[in-house]
C-alpha cells in the first residue's frame, strides 16, 4: 500500500549518552521529523511509503536524504532548495532531569517551500493514505496553504487523511493552532493526538488533574474522543496515554475509539532509552494495521506495541520489524535473548 | 587447583551502547565462549585454568589469545589452525524489546578441530576439573568424538567432570541433542543446567506454565533436579533460576541439589548491563567453591552472587574478584561507593 | 553574594560507561573535588563563587584551571606551583555492582600548599560565606593550620561558615578525624553530614541498624542532628539521607535542624547516572537558599531537590540550573520532554 | 545511462585509526566491493547504476543493503538468501608498515548464488553498460556460469561490457584464472587492470623491474595494452599505475590505450586517507566519461581524478561528486578551503 | 596589555577524523569565529583579551561562552539575545580534496545585534588595541554602523585599531565589501590581509598567475602592500604567504610592511592538522609583539611562528604559548619529544 | 631463549589523536616503559621474555599487568605492592609542533622497590640476556643497589647484560648520571645510545653541531662508539640515529660498532604515528638477532627496520613480527595492501 506524508526532516545534534548541553565536545547526528518518522516506519514495515518535502541542495541536506533512502522511504518527491536543514538539539533526561529541546529551525528551506515545489495529483498517484502532523501548518502561511490543497486532492482521490494534533507552543500560539487546525479537521478521516494536544488545540480538558500519577482515568480519555468525534465527525480517534515516573520510566498505552466504541491497549512500564519519535511510531503502527484491516482491538494493540518498541530505540525512527512487533504483542516483552 | 575447559572462543560483535545492528558504524569487540568464559572467571578466582581450543594463526585469531592470556589463563594447549575466528553478533537489548544474536561460526577453525589437535594425557597431567557444555559437542561429529575420548580419559585420571547443557536450537536439534548428550552423561559428575534446557534436552518439563511471571515455584525446579538426578545419577544437579521482567531488569537465583538436599540461592533483582555469560559465571562459582569444599549452601550462594555481579559486567567474562563476590554474599548489594 | 570555598582539585579518571578497571583503554577526564563542586554549583546559581586551591603549573593542572572558569567561577586565589594535579580513578558501579575509587592523591600541589600561599584578607575582601569539608584538613598539619587561620580571618570578618564532614577512612583515621574537626567545630555555623560521617567523626550514631532498608527513620535522624548541635552549637545542621537500593537506584532526601526545629524533605527516587558529587550539590543549594533567606522548608527542599537532579548528571559538578531546581520542586519530575 | 554491476558486498571490519588487529577493542564497519563500489560512484555521479549480488536475510545483510540503498544504488534485483555475508578484515598501514587483509569470505551468501537467484533479462532491460571485475568467477563455478550466462545476455543486448581483472591470490591459482578469465575476454570491450594483474592473469608482464621505484616507464606499458589488444580485440585498455613510495605516499596516474593510441593522464602525488576502492573508482570514472563520450584523454584524465580524490576517502566507496573531479582536473590540487 | 575584539563567534560542526559530510554520524563541536580566536590567543599570551559579542541565551549559547571564559578571556561585553548561534559545517580535506564549509549562520544573534547592545565607551576603558575583521561589517548594515560607531570611540580613546580584510564571497559582493571596507579604512592603523583579499576587496593584483606554484614573489608581495598604504596610509601592513601543495601540505610565510620597509619570516613547510584559524593566530602573534614593541622583524617572524603552530591543532583557536612560539623561532621544528 | 628485563612500567595518557592536553575530554591509556618495552618485542619475536618489576595491587595495577600477559610476557617476577602506578602523560606533536611528555611518576611502587622484592638468582635461572636502561638507577638510591646486585648476579651467571643509556633530564643530573652509570658500565656488554646520550652521560660529544641538518656525518658517530668502547670495553656499541625534520617526518638510521668494525643500517624516511618506544624496539631488534647469531650488518639492519616499523603503530609497543621486520629488510617499505 502507498501512504504519502507530507512534513520537515531536520538534524537532531544530540550531547553524547547523558551529557548536558554544555558538556558536548560532540554531537550525534540523526534525521527525524514527526513525518518522515511516521514514512519510515511504514517502509519498514513494508510500505510504499513516499515522503513528500523540502531539503537544502547541500551535503548536509544530501546527508538527510541518504538516511530516508537507508530506509527504503519514496525520496522522488523531495524537493531541493533553500538554504537551511532546520536543526533541533536535544539533550537526554535521566532521572528527575527531563530531556530538553531546543529549536533552531526557522527559516529552513522546508518552511519556505512553495506552492510550486509540490505536483499533488503527480504524488497521490495510487496512494492509500495521506498523513501529516499539526506542526507542518505551524511553520508558516504559505504551509497552511500547500497543506490545504495537498488535503483538496486527497480527498478527491479518496485516500484516507490522518492528523497528528503534534501540539507545539513554541511554533505558534494555542488561538493561531486552533484556528488553522480547526479548518484543517473536516478533511481528517483519522485523529490522533495526546490529551495534552486536545486540550491544548481544542480546549477539550481529560477530567483529572495531574497527567504524572501514574492511573490512567479510562473514562475521562474516552470524553476526550467522544467530544473530537462529536465536533468532526472522525472515522477514527486515538489517543496515546503516556504516565511518566520519571525521564528513566514511563507508562505507555493508548485508546482507540471509533463507532462509539472503545479500545484499550494495555499498559508496558517501558525503561527508555529514547522517547522521541514514540507518538510518531504509534501512528505508522495505526496505520499499518488499518491497511491490513486488523480488527480495532488488534489496531491499538498493534500501535502501542510498535511505540513501546521505539522507546527502546535510539534516535528518532522506530526500526522494529513486523515480526518483532507480533512478538511483543503476543507476549513476549521479557527480553529474553534470541539466540 | 587446575580445572581444564575445552570449548570455542569466538569474536563477538556487537553495535555500541543501545544501537540495533542497521545502525552500527561500528562494533565492540570481546571475546568469548562458554567455556572460555568459565576458564575466565576461574583464573580470576586464582585457579590454574586451562582452556584447550583451537584458533586460526591469523591476527585475529592472535587477538583472541591474547584475551585468554590477559586474563590469566593457561593457553598452552590452544593450538593453531584452520581458517576462521566463529562470529557472532549481538544487539543489546532493553525495555520490552529483546537481544537478538546472530550466529556467524560454521567452518570455524574450532568446529574443524582433528582428534589429533588435542593430547589429553598432557592436558589433564595434574588436572582435578573438566568442564564442557553442550554447545561443543553440537559443532560436528568430530568433535563430539573428540569429547568423548576427552571424557574417558578424564575419568581414568579421576577428574571431576562438570557439563552445562546450554542447548542452542539453531545449533543441532532436540532429537540430536538428545542422542549425544544421553550418551555423554555418564561421564558427567556435576550438571548445570536452566529449565528450559532440561525440557529441550531430556523432555523434563518444569510443572508450570511460564517462566516471564516473576514468581518461582521451588516445588517444579526440585523435580526437575531430581528427575536429572535419578536418570543420570549425577552428583550435584544446579539450576539457574531467571526471571525476565524485561530486558533492562531481570530476577536471578539458583538451586542446588545434591543428596536428595535442594538448596536454593538467595533472589536478586538486576539492572542488567549484560546478561551473556550469566549462567557461564555461575557454573564458575560453583565448580570454585566445590574445590574450596564449601558447604551446599554456600556454593549455591557463591555460584549466584557471583553471576549476579557478572550481569552487571560488559562482555562476557566475569571480572569479579572472591573479595567482590563475598561482600556481595554478606549482604552489600547497596552500590555504595568504595572509597 | 560571595562565597569562598577552599579544597583540593583532581583529575578523575574513568573508565568509559560500565568498563571495569582492568577494561579501560581509555579514561574519560573530569575535574573535581568537594569544594571545587560547591563552587561550581554556585556559580552556576549565580553567585560569585571563589574557589582558593592550589594547582601546579603544568598544563594538566591548566586544564583544571580552565575547566573552573569555564564555570564561571573566580579562580584568581588559584594559586600555581607543587609538581603533581591528584587523581581519582572511578569505576561507576551497577546494579549489585558498587563504584570503586582509587586515590592516586598523595603528594599533590595542594597537599603541599604553604601558608604564604593564601593571602585570607584579601581572599575574604568583601566575601560572605566561607566553606570548606572535612578532607581539606586530612591531607596534612600544613592544611589543619593554613585553615585554622582561614577560618580565625573568616570569623574575625563575620562570614558564615559551613563545614561538611565528609569522612574519608582513606585519607586519615578517625581518631585523627575528631582530634581535627573537633578543634574547627567553633567556627562553624551550618554543619552537614551525613548519617555515617557523624558516626565515623564524633561517634554519633542514628539509632538503628541497617542504612540500606529503604525505610528512613525520622526520630534517628533527628537526635543526631540534636546531638550535634547540642555539642557545637550549630545554628544550622543538615543531613543527607541515602537509601541504597542498589548502585543503580537509590533513594534521596535530607533533614534540616535548626532552632530546634526538624524540617525533612520529600524523598525523591533516583535512576542513578552518577552519584559522586551528590553531597557538594546538597551544600550549594543549602547555601544558595540560606543567602537568599528562603524559609527552612524550602531551604532543604531546595538542597534535596539539586542535589536529586546531580545525581542525573556525569560528573563531579551538578549542571542544574535555579530554573530546573525549582521545576523539580514544585513537582515535575515526570521527565517529559520540554520543548 | 543505466549501468549493472554483478558482484560481492562484503562487510568491511577495521581496527579504528592506525591501530593493529591486536590492538583493537572495536572495529569500524563500512561496507564494499569492487563491482558495489563502481556502482556507488555511478550512483553519485547521477547514472541509474542497478547493482546485482545476494545478500543474507538476517539484520547484517539488510544493514549492506541499507548502505547501498542510501547512496542511491537500484538494489531492486538484490535477492536474499544464505547464511552469511563474507567478511575482510583491514588493518591501516602507515609509513613503512603496508595495510593487512585478512579475507573471511568463504561460505557467503553470494558464493553460493543459484543460476535462479537472477534473472538476467528483466536486469538488462534498459541497461547500457555491464560490469564485472576478475573476483566474481573466483568465487566458484556456480559464479562462473552464472555470470557467462550474464554476459552472453549482455551482449545479446548490446550492452557494453568492462571487466576489471583484479586477481587475487587468495582466491584462486593463476592457472585457474587464466582458464577462466580466458574465456571470459571475448565477451569484454573495456578492459581495467593495474601490471600486476595483466603478468597474474596474462603472463604479460611489464618490461622493467620494479613497481616501487618512483619512475614510470610509458613504453611498457603501452606494450602491455597493446599485447592486451592484440590477444583480445578489446576496444579499450586502461592500465592504473601506482607507485608506492609507502603506505603513506603514493603516486597515481593511468593509461587508456585505444584505437592503437596512447592517453596518459597526469600524476598526482598523493597523501593517502585510504587506497582501498581505488582502482574501482578508476573504473566508474572512466564509464562515465565514456559514457559521456568525452573524448579519450579527457577519460583517462577523469578516471584518474576521480581515483586520486578517492585515496582521501574513507571507507571503500568514492564519495566525490563530478563537481570535485571536474575541479580537480582543472588543476586545483591545492586543499584550499572552499568557502 | 588589554586589547578588544568585536565578532561573531560559531559553533563549528565537523565530522570527525577525514570523514566527508555525508559520512557523519556526528559531528565535533567546536566553536569559533575571526575575532573570538585572535582573543583567545591574547588571552593565552597573558593580554587582557576581552571580546565584545552577542549570544543567544540558550544552551548552545552558554556553551559558547563557557568555551570562551575556560581559554581567560573577559566575556563581561559579551550580551546575550537573539534566537540562533550561528553554525558552520566544516569537512577536513586531506590530500587533493579541499576542505569544504558550509555556512548556515544567517539570521544568528550576532547578526541581529543592536546599537544599544554594546556600550562602546565602557568597554573600552583602559584598552589599548581595537581588532576587526571584514567579516563583522558582512552581516547587515546594524553591523557596520556599529561597527563605524566602535571605530570612532576607539579612535577618540587612542586605540590602535587593526582590521584583517578577511574577505568572504559567500556573505557579501566584492562591490558591497569595497564600499563599506572602503569607508572603514581611515580608522585602521594596521592592515592584514592575504593576497587574495587584497585583489577581491580593493582590485589590488600581485603580479603573478598562481599562488599554488610552491614559490613566493617577493617583489610582487612588497607592491601589494606598497599600494596598500599608499592608499589608506596604514603604519603597518602584514601579509600572510600561503602556498598550497595539497590539502595536507601547505608552506606559510609572512611580509611586514612598514615605513617604506620590508620584513619577510622565515618560511615553514607544514604537514596539516587544521588550517582553520590560521590567519587569527597570525594577527594575534603580531598584536602580541607590536604590543611588546618588537622590532619589526621580530614581529613578522612571531606572528609567523605562531600560526604555523596553529596548523598542528585542532580546531579554530591556537593553544599555543609563548614559550613554544618562541623555541619554534629559534629555530626547534624538529619535533623532537620534550621531556 | 630467555631474556630478563628490570625496569618501570607506566600508565602513558595521552589526548586522543592530536588534541592537545587542555583539549582533551578523556584519555587514551597505554602502559609502557623502556624494559617493559623490550621485554614486549622480544615476547612477539617468540623469545621467553621476564619482565621483572614491582606494581600496586589495585586494579590499574592489574591492568598494567594484564597488558604485559596479553602479550605473552612472562610476569612470574613482577611482585606486587606500594601504592601507585607511575603515569606519564603525553600529548602526540605534529608538524613544528613537539610531543609533550609530563611525567607523574614520583612515589610511584616500583620507584620504592625493597632488596627483598626480588630474587635474582631465581630470576635468572635459565636466562642467556639481562637488559636495563638508565632510567632505573635514576629513580632512588635503592634501585642503584638492587641493580647492582643483580648486575653481580648476572655476571656470575654469565648473562650478556645490555643497557640502553636512555638519560632523562628531568630524572636527575648529568653529574650524578655520570657516577652511577660509569660505575655500572662494567658489567655492560652491549651499550644502546643516541648521541645525546652519550653526550649527556660521558660528555663524548658526536663532532658536528646540529643534530636536525637531515645529513648523518658517519665519521662522528663511529667516533662517538669508539670512544666508548676504549673506555669501557663493550663488545659492541649501537647508536641510534635520528634526523628529526619535524614531528610528522624523520629519517631514521643505525650504527653498530663491534670489533672495531663500523655496520651503517640504511636510512628510512618514516611518516611518524608514534615515536615513543622507537629505541626500546631497536634494543630488542638487536638483541634478537644477536641470539639469533646473525651477522653484524644484519644485526644493525634488523634492529633498525625493527624500530621503523615502531613508528607506525600507536602506544610503546612494537606490535610487528620478524616476518614484517624481515620484509621491510628485504626492501618491500612500499605499503601495498597485503591481501
Amino acid at each position: 500500500m502507498k501512504i504519502v506524508t507530507f512534513g520537515e526532516i531536520m538534524l537532531r545534534l544530540q550531547p553524547p549518552h547523558y551529557q548536558r548541553f554544555t558538556q558536548a565536545q560532540s554531537f550525534d547526528a540523526h534525521f527525524g521529523g514527526g513525518e518522515a518518522n511516521v514514512a519510515a516506519s511504514l517502509a519498514l514495515l513494508n510500505h510504499h511509503a513516499c515522503f513528500v518535502s523540502r531539503l537544502p541542495s547541500h551535503e548536509i541536506g544530501q546527508s538527510a536524504l541518504n538516511s530516508l533512502r537507508s530506509l527504503g522511504i519514496d525520496t522522488h518527491y523531495v524537493v531541493r532548495g533553500g538554504e537551511r536543514l532546520g536543526i533541533y538539539y536535544i539533550e537526554k533526561g535521566a532521572s528527575q532531569r527531563p530531556s530538553q529541546v531546543i529549536y533552531d529551525r526557522a527559516y529552513s528551506s522546508f518552511s519556505q517551500s512553495l506552492s510550486s515545489d509540490y505536483d499533488w495529483n503527480a504524488i497521490f498517484e495510487g496512494a492509500d493514505w495521506f498523513h501529516f502532523t499539526g506542526i507542518t501548518p505551524s511553520l508558516g502561511e504559505n504551509l497552511i496553504s500547500i497543506l490545504t490543497e495537498a488535503l483538496e486532492i486527497a480527498k478527491e482521490k479518496n485516500l484516507t487523511v490522518s492528523c497528528d494534533l503534534n501540539y507545539r507552543k513554541k511554533l505558534w500560539s494555542k488561538a493561531k493552532a486552533y484556528d488553522v487546525m480547526h479548518s484543517l479537521m473536516p478533511y481528517v478521516d483519522v485523529l490522533i493526538a495526546n490529551e495534552e494536544d486536545a486540550q491544548d488545540v481544542f480546549d477539550i480538558k481529560a477530567e483529572f488533574s495531574n497527567a504524572n500519577q501514574g492511573k490512567l482515568n479510562h473514562e475521562s480519555y474516552i470524553n476526550v474522543a467522544k467530544e473530537l468525534t462529536n465536533r468532526y465527525h472522525f472515522k477514527q480517534v486515538a489517543i496515546t496515554l503516556r504516565t511518566s515516573m520519571s525521564a528513566s520510566e514511563n507508562q505507555w498505552a493508548g485508546l482507540l475509539y471509533v463507532n462509539h466504541q472503545s479500545y484499550f491497549s494495555p499498559q508496558y512500564h517501558m525503561s527508555i532509552i529514547d522517547r522521541v519519535g514514540g507518538g510518531d511510531s504509534f501512528v505508522a503502527g495505526l496505520i499499518h494495521s488499518s491497511l491490513k484491516n486488523s480488527d480495532f482491538q488488534t489496531r491499538i494493540n498493534f500501535a502501542v506495541a510498535s511505540s513501546c518498541l521505539k522507546h527502546s530505540i535510539e534516535g528518532d525512527i522506530n526500526l522494529s520489524t513486523e515480526d518483532e512487533i507480533n512478538r511483543l504483542m503476543s507476549g513476549d516483552g521479557s527480553g529474553r535473548v534470541q539466540r
